[in-house]
């Protein structure tokens, strides 16, 4: 493409900008071959087995859209050996359910244990032996299996990591776009700036013309800073309303919970913990979404305020802005979950109190990893189901009608009308097109699901590969379907997401080590089993992990009401000194000990999968050998043109020195162009 | 360069291996302008506060050459902040050591706490304030600042890391390298095989002849078993062998300080301390300067064994064995100081014995880094007087006095005789070129003494600097003077010793964290203050990390025959119980919470210098803005040329079907020339 589709472009914008026109989009093209070809062998779900016909889809959409589809394509081929891991992961929790000593402790009845209360007043003692069911329904994920898997998933991400760059490779020698971003890049004359960016310098330089004749060109820093500052606040500002609703939920899980317990029905009573657990999950959920949306339009705003001079720019800064906060949103309630739930209870006699008269909700026996699980599989799979089938498919076709029925006022009958509207007028019923950010970033927050926390939850990457099965064909249909045909744009690689996805594997290494050390009972048990058990073996571990309280030292008003039962001493989930010790209720050696071991299994495993990942990627390498050998090839061609041109140095320095006068024009003209090679045709400029 | 060149080398190279010619080498120009600039301004110590001519370097050496130098320069160019640093941190211990509770408490006379005896039978109980001296002196190395400085020089290498990326880059572009190591690579053509490898070949395929009629063209897997077997148990072995002569140490410092403790001397006995540690140390230098010698010759024929294919490999190669070897043999007796001495003692009653009889070390009072700062100065600076002047000066000078004894048996004057020879009998005297490992190697083990234990020796990077301002220059005299003119080479980077380099980086940052928390007080002085101590401060530290030991408790026969005390408890340096607790002198609770902060300060501390790390590295672009922009410019030129071309095609078409036809003999002919850059001009071949 030349200059003058450059300068027809730009002029289209600002035609756009300015409200003379209303839309422009090139047409879909369901004539063709290609259309036809895209709707049998990719927009359909008869074909989920199947490759994407990726060549296909880049000659249609350009290379952005394309290589966007090859990474969903790849990232879900390798969910395969992912989610077949994960399975048998939980099948082997599953099969090995009655061999868990701990959960056959707890169910058996002649271990009849004490607890004490949970909460203060209106609850009783109860016995730990009805605690059976989560027990044995925890180890499913709670196992040695998971620390395996763990790191499993961690090379995981490694090896996916390595393979795109491999198959991003591949596509630009393929698709010819070895050598193309650097013009784009560095080439400032390419980038044009935003209109939005030029509207404010002209206004500033409006303001200031009066005093000064200078011409103003950029904004500074000083011009920016009243947006930068907004934006830092207003980032702050919503990521504190994020945890504000986490709290909030907490406290509407406490409290709901202390007034279900007062019930007088033993039903409601028995039901209290499910019925809690589940409308909290749900709340949590329909909070994410809500916000989730809430939090795409904030990021847009601040990104628009703080003018961004290329689209380039303004992209990066949108993307980061929103990956941030939808981030927060998806995580914090789990984050909450793992790593402080049931850490901040205190203990009898001296319970921490929320607005003094909410104590601190601890975990069901089981540990907190089975609550942990319940609350991830809740929001990936809500989050999935809703976000993919009610937003993606359910309000794209109700836009679409209302567009229908706003524009004709439905007078015409349909099948008569779609045979008078010419092609245009069809494709302006379409939504547009909005940009591949949020399909990028549901697959991230995904990935996120995926990795992050996949010690506690190993059906993730099933969970997922099913999703994306569907997500990929869905996504087709709407591109080929429901959209607008998009303006075909190039693009080398897939940006800012690569780095995004590489934080989110490296911060996954590290909370997958806390994740299995803090809130998995994997250490504690290991800790029993090596050091404190008489035996060598398990049994005896539930009452090791259990201190004694005294009753007679509840603080006054906190005592059971229940009179039933003469308990002396009850027991709770901590390592403390007994009340018999010199320094009763305080943390025993044990705790310490059971810390240190928990402590240095995060530093082993931090460092020995980040060993192993540099392992990775230093045995895969970067470019494929087959290209790196035709590149090469291609390379020596080139040298060998150049060595002819040589030979003709006259002609070189004349037509050097005629082309420093016009620099500046015919550097447009040829920027875009790559040096022709030798055996393969560019088709760049068909799919536009 | 073109083919006739390649192949008078290839043939050079088999004739000198037949033994036919005994040396080939470029000769010393020394009438041109150039060896006189470099004689004065890069071989001089005079000059040693100038930047290097890494120009005339390149030119008079090559590039290879050149790129050693100037990552020299660099390395010794960063090394000045380091070293300011350093002295500045070693300055604050010095101010700060009587502000020091802790080692005020040991001096004070009325805390005169009765310490357990060091050795068995013949040491008698000791007052702790006759360990004053060293608990002052260990402050020096012991304080917050140093906690400061490791994590200072953790981003110290990030930021050479990066700055050596963007100088690699401007020599490239400068030099006129870029787009030049691939070819290098990837065509196996101009990597020629070893003559040895093609000898193992034509033995093999001698030997299966008799057989079969197939030619065998290359050494499968199966043919190098036998030889990569070899390599990995010598490996191994040598490894063994290093950590056995650490282990002979150890027991040399524990007997003779028996022995010496037993002498009826009592000067002597004052004595003992400071003997033995000397001594001990070197011992252990020598050991590792003689092994030095040992394992280079030893990865040098293990290499050989293996018969790698390409001369690059075989470098490759021969550089990681000889690192792993020279690496351990420098740095295992000084992991073992920080790491495990003082550490594996056993508790008064119940110590650990070596061999039945001997009690394994403790570290003086002041902890072991005060030994750690020790060990480390005299091996650094050892190493580096010896190494270097020893025998990078005094040994070519000998090797060059014998080699002219035995060759002209001295019988002619040597005046007369100097103005005989021609330029090639004179050269023919130096020292032939042995390749740039030695150099790197050295280097990457003074790189390795200033990171990786930088938080007990704040000075090591300016011994460094001392050493590397010398190193240069000696190095420059060596080359202009010395050895035979090497062939000259190109290279675009420093190779694998970059990723070694990035290595040793990334291994610091762990070590670090391990001596901070591990070898030094910081994290005994932190619980004490925030957790243990009645009023804040660090008075009662010293007390709070003696155990008690009842003396009645001594094994039969390892009380201390001395009758003059009537002492019935003795204190000694361990988080214990008392005798009078339950659980008697087991670890107690402020052990394992010792622990757990220690192990919770190593992934604090390793994280946040990661994330610092990488924060580094996203903030400075790999290459300079100003070589980038050039880059492109002359991009658009070339792409501008084609375009040009384009016009002409059939000229084009004409062109590649007639190359294609003497593809082999061309391909070889162009490889090497880089295309022809506008305004500069390549001086590459000059300088063979």
């Amino acid at each position: 493409m030349n200059i003058c589709i450059y300068a027809f472009l730009a002029g289209i914008t600002s035609l756009l900008g300015s409200g003379v026109y209303t839309a422009a989009y090139p047409l879909h093209d369901v004539s063709s071959i290609f259309v036809r070809l895209l709707y049998e062998e990719w927009a359909n779900y008869g074909v989920f087995y199947k490759y994407q016909p990726i060549g296909l889809v880049r000659k249609y959409f350009g290379e952005k859209i394309g290589l966007y589809f090859a990474w969903l394509g790849l990232y879900t081929q390798m969910l395969i050996p992912a989610s077949l891991v994960g399975v048998i992961v939980f099948l082997y929790g599953c099969a090995t359910v009655d061999d868990n000593i701990p959960s056959m402790e707890i169910c058996h009845l002649r271990n009849n244990i004490t607890m004490c209360p949970l909460c203060d007043r209106v609850c009783s003692y109860w016995k730990l032996s009805t605690a059976c069911g989560t027990a044995r329904a925890s180890h499913l994920f709670d196992n040695p299996a998971t620390v395996f898997f763990s790191i499993f998933m961690a090379l995981w991400a490694a090896m996916f990591m390595e393979h795109w760059k491999r198959r991003q490779m591949r596509l630009n020698y393929e698709w010819d776009l070895t050598g193309f971003e650097d013009e784009e890049v560095s080439n400032n004359k390419t980038d044009h700036p935003r209109a939005e960016y030029e509207f404010k310098v002209m206004q500033k330089s409006l303001k200031k013309r009066q005093k000064s004749q200078d011409k103003i060109e950029k904004l500074t820093f000083q011009d920016r800073l009243p947006a930068y500052m907004t934006n830092i606040v207003m980032m702050l500002l919503m990521i504190g309303v994020t945890f504000a609703i986490v709290f909030g939920v907490i406290l509407y899980r406490i409290s709901t919970k202390a007034a279900l317990h007062m019930s007088s029905s033993p039903i409601t009573r028995n039901h209290v913990q499910l019925t809690v657990k589940t409308t909290a999950a749900i709340i949590n959920l329909v909070v994410i979404l809500i916000l989730d949306e809430v939090y795409g339009a904030v990021a847009r705003w601040l990104t628009v305020l703080e003018a961004p001079k290329t689209d380039k720019s303004f992209e990066e800064r949108l993307i980061f802005k929103t990956f941030i906060l939808k981030f927060v949103n998806a995580f914090s309630p789990i984050i909450y979950i793992a790593f402080f739930r049931g850490r901040l209870v205190g203990r009898p006699g001296s319970y921490l109190y929320v607005f003094d008269s909410y104590r601190m909700e601890e975990c069901a026996h089981g540990g907190c990893l089975m609550e942990l699980c319940i609350q991830l599989s809740i929001t990936m799979l809500g989050k999935q189901l809703i976000q993919n089938n009610l937003f993606e498919i359910g309000i794209p076709k109700l836009k679409k009608l209302i567009r229908y029925i706003r524009s004709k006022q439905g007078a015409f009958q349909e099948e008569e009308r779609q045979k008078k509207l010419t092609r245009y007028e069809t494709d302006h019923f379409l939504e547009p097109f909005g940009g591949l950010t949020p399909e990028y970033m549901e697959m991230i927050i995904q990935f996120g699901f995926v990795t992050l926390f996949v010690a506690s939850f190993p059906l993730a990457p099933l969970f997922a590969l099913l999703n994306n099965i569907i997500e990929i064909r869905l996504d087709a249909k709407k591109f080929v379907t429901e959209l607008r045909r998009p303006v075909a744009a190039r693009a080398k690689d897939i940006g800012i997401w690569y780095n995004i996805l590489r934080g989110v594997a490296k911060v996954a290494v590290i909370i997958n080590a806390f994740v299995i050390s803090f809130t998995s009972d994997f250490i504690p048990r290991m800790v029993y089993q090596y050091m404190y058990s008489p035996d060598g073996s398990m049994h005896g571990f539930v009452n090791h992990t259990l201190s004694y309280f005294n009753v007679s030292h509840f603080q006054d008003g906190k005592e059971p009401m229940d009179p039933s039962h003469p308990v002396v001493i009850c027991r709770y989930k901590d390592y403390r000194e007994p009340p018999w010790s010199n320094t009763p209720y305080e943390l025993s050696r044990e705790f310490w000990a059971v810390l240190a071991v928990r402590l240095a299994f995060v530093i082993v495993f931090q460092n020995v999968v980040m060993l192993m990942n540099d392992i990775v990627d230093w045995l895969i390498p970067d470019i494929p050998k087959d290209i790196s050998l035709q590149m090469h090839k291609e390379k020596i061609l080139l040298v060998e043109l150049f060595m002819k041109e040589e030979q003709g140095k006259s002609y070189i320095i004349h037509s050097s020195t005629s082309t420093d006068g016009k620099e500046n024009c015919s550097k447009h003209n040829n920027s875009k162009v790559a040096p022709p090679r030798s055996r393969r045709h560019t088709n760049s400029t068909k799919s536009f």
